[in-house]
């Protein structure tokens, strides 16, 4: 195998010497040893690869460019008889629970040509991972959502592969990031023993499969690099999230989490890698409020409240009438309507209310966000005292996670060099707004990294570079995985976060002074 | 890899330990764990082996047994919840154009445990190799092909498995060894520039491929290795008749001959391996000779005529009537004829006969070797002029080219270590009647040695051995081919070899011995 680090497909152009009376070398025996001479050996190749063979080198008399896959054992994927390197491209694959997010990469440049993400049709069989799993078990179901998974990759690459003019059998590889669930589901693999003691995967490493295997319409031969799992609570995602993060790379300690219904930490620097994952309820990803919705079109994602005439403004995602309210939209208005003192430290609507926005219906207080006249739908958009309570057990239960992996290390938060706010949610928050709620914790605001989609930035990796999936197994290797059970301590932990920002305002020496000054 | 060397596919007793709160390891990273704990690493899972592991782990308490085959990644091929050891199958293949003959091998035993032969179906599409490529050009035509020798596997398979009371999914391996042009047919690749200057093949080295991938009903997954060509004349059967004779190991020079229509001689020892091909005309396997036939059931393929009586006396195979004459009973009857006086040193009938049995029908002479009553048919079986002069064309043919062969290496036949005879011809041959017509040169009765089937012994070695195909690509690497066109000194050794041994009779001194004794 060619020693330098690289895409993992390489187009390769040859040429290859005519065959005379003294040079008999099969058609392929030729290909081969022309991929050779380039440093390129042990290459596999497909029976339906054969079979074109000699069609293909004498239209274009021996000079042809192949198509070579670096996973893990070299395959040829393809020969055409043009000079073809300016295309040569791959999908890198979020593969979320409710998106599934599509990156057309040029592997020559490295460069993003084109995204295209949908909802998953999955969701079809329960938004949320138990139900489907429930529905999986039966083995038609299974494949079911598995037909239903590939289907949505294939839509993908076809609708970036119009969009940039090129065919989706240009499209020769393919990488997959997501978590454990997920990635079984996409893989057509049972899932009942990832949900039941002691959870275990069918597999942690998967095998490269073809496109053709999974009826995904790409390149049939295309290589399908599932990104491995450490275990049922540590998926895929997580890992590119690592790997993008680099933390396991520096001496300095570093912290990444994944802040969503299921939350992943991972602290850690070049010689140690925790990871903790739990649940911090629907709360944060809108599934709790009323009003709450995914970060998509019609969603409220930045809002501020004035502090002396309460006067509210709001960013709309598409810029159109509102919908919803997203989850960095909820902790905008969470720490908004605490630092204007429309709520108290326990989150309770003050009375007699500071606003003319907060109201009672049917005996509950609740904070309109968008008047009826403003929104799309034409009715009142509002955050009640139940929707307050469900996000305050969220946040509370994020922070408690955060401190039982920085105790785990006995490290404060202000020891750590970085903290990354991964995934879907961390891309958008703000991190003021964040540490005034309490759901980071308070450290110097310059030390947050928003790192976007890293679960898809991961995957982009994987398809540049043959070292990054090697990079991945040695993070595997390095992780060791903490138990987040629900101890006395953990409980205590909890109930104290519970308070805005806690209920220990040592901890949280900016937002004590803001609030002082006050 | 396991280091040592050992069948291509090899049953792993795994005794795993059950997963518990400690240990989330995979189903099936936990199956690889334990294939590397017994010293087998880098092995690769097709998906559908993935897909039903959890449920054969637990079915079976985790005690499984492991098929691995070691070609040339390690693949898992399946996981059986029994010790299954004992039923470790392969099947070797002789692809010949006219007879396709399949043997079950136990891959722990080394045993070959039944065999079937059957017709191939191909010669629907003509019996010589041209008609069948020339009906390849068409695409269809070639798949058409693919799919009729693939069937034939099959059905040997299904016959053998049915024979040993085993299911054909038990069958995890397939190796196929033919000529060059068949090995092609059986991949469905075009030999269009297999017959066309300069006689390149679309591959030498064949992909190992899928039994699904070929639609042959073994095991899906079992790799099918198909022996590699050293160019279009000398095919993976003529490698294994090398590999089984092992001229390419020992110091002494020995020299190999696949006697038959196209002939293939192989010259040389550890140092070197020349290799010559040509055609020898169609008289020796019966094509030109009106009662000739294959080596089959109701073929004399044993003569011998009382010098005194010139009573005839012959065998049968099968031990019923006889349909006409195989290859061997064409040598012995042509032996026989000469010694006993009744054909001259040119192969013409002495009149007047000293055998009531030679006859002359519409002027043409014709020695009676089975009367009508006496046959299967009803019809006399007789040997006449035109089918003597074909033979005797035939026979010089073999004897250039075997002269032609050790001219080419300096060295004379009695220098000649071992005189390996190869082939389905070779096989049933008896060797002083060979020398008495000069098919063969007059060397030490000794060295003769009949190899039988090698091209099928061969296929058996590469299954029983990886380290087999690593030799056969050191032949291929080794061996030089000798072009034997028909220059004026090829013409002359021919005109010179037209006679009976041979016009120079101190090259045949117990040929001529025997004759002064008469």
């Amino acid at each position: 195998m060619m020693s330098v680090d690289g895409p993992v497909i390489r187009k390769i152009r040859l040429d290859l010497p005519h065959p005379t009376d003294t040079d008999h070398a099969g058609d392929l025996d030729r290909v081969l040893r022309g991929l050779k001479a380039q440093g390129i050996i042990g290459v596999q190749t497909p029976l339906s690869v054969v079979a074109g063979l000699s069609k293909i080198l004498r239209t274009a008399e021996f000079r042809v460019t192949a198509t070579v896959a670096f996973v893990p054992i070299l395959t040829l994927l393809r020969l055409e008889p043009a000079n073809t390197p300016s295309r040569n491209f791959g999908l890198a694959v979020d593969l979320g629970s409710t998106n599934i997010v599509g990156a057309l990469v040029d592997l020559d440049t490295g460069a993003t040509v084109g995204e295209h993400s949908m909802l998953n049709p999955q969701v079809e069989h329960g938004e949320d991972i138990l139900t489907r799993t429930h529905f999986s078990q039966q083995p038609s179901n299974r494949k079911r959502l598995q037909v239903q998974a590939a289907s949505a990759v294939s839509l993908i690459a076809a609708q970036l592969a119009i969009r940039l003019g090129i065919s989706a059998g240009d499209i020769c590889c393919i990488s997959v990031s997501g978590n454990t669930t997920m990635t079984h589901f996409f893989l057509g693999l049972e899932t009942y023993h990832l949900c039941r003691a002691p959870y275990v995967p069918v597999a942690n490493y998967f095998p490269i499969v073809c496109a053709s295997e999974l009826s995904i319409d790409v390149h049939p031969c295309a290589p399908v690099i599932v990104l491995p799992n450490v275990g049922s609570y540590v998926g895929g995602d997580a890992l590119a999230g690592v790997l993008v993060s680099g933390i396991h790379r520096h001496e300095n300690v570093s912290l990444l989490v994944d802040i969503g219904t299921n939350a992943e930490i991972v602290i850690g620097n070049r010689d140690f890698l925790l990871v903790g994952a739990g649940s911090a309820g629907p709360g944060l990803e809108g599934g709790a409020v009323r009003h709450g919705m995914r970060a998509a079109a019609g969603a409220i994602e930045r809002i501020a409240i004035n502090p002396q005439t309460h006067a509210i403004s709001y960013h709309v995602i598409g810029d159109g009438r509102p919908l919803g309210i997203c989850g960095s939209g909820l902790i905008d208005l969470l720490a908004e309507l605490f630092s204007t003192g429309i709520i108290d430290s326990r989150g309770k609507f003050l009375l007699p209310a500071k606003s003319s926005r907060v109201q009672l219906h049917d005996g509950i207080a609740e904070f309109i966000v968008a008047e009826a006249k403003d929104t799309a739908t034409g009715a009142e958009i509002c955050f009640s005292q139940p929707d307050i309570d469900n996000l305050m057990l969220s946040k509370a239960a994020m922070y408690t996670m955060l401190s039982v992996m920085t105790d785990a290390v006995g490290m404060s938060f202000n020891e750590l060099d970085t903290f990354f706010l991964a995934g879907a949610f961390g891309a958008y928050i703000t991190a003021d707004k964040a540490v005034t709620i309490g759901i980071v914790p308070d450290i110097e605001l310059s030390k947050f990294r928003l790192l976007g989609n890293s679960s898809l930035e991961g995957a982009k990796q994987v398809l540049l570079s043959v070292e990054a999936l090697v990079e991945i197994k040695r993070i595997m290797s390095a992780i060791t995985y903490v138990e987040m059970n629900e101890s006395r301590e953990f409980m205590n932990d909890f109930m104290a976060a519970r308070f805005l920002p806690h209920t220990d305002l040592e901890r949280f020496p900016s937002v004590r002074d803001r609030l002082g000054k006050r």
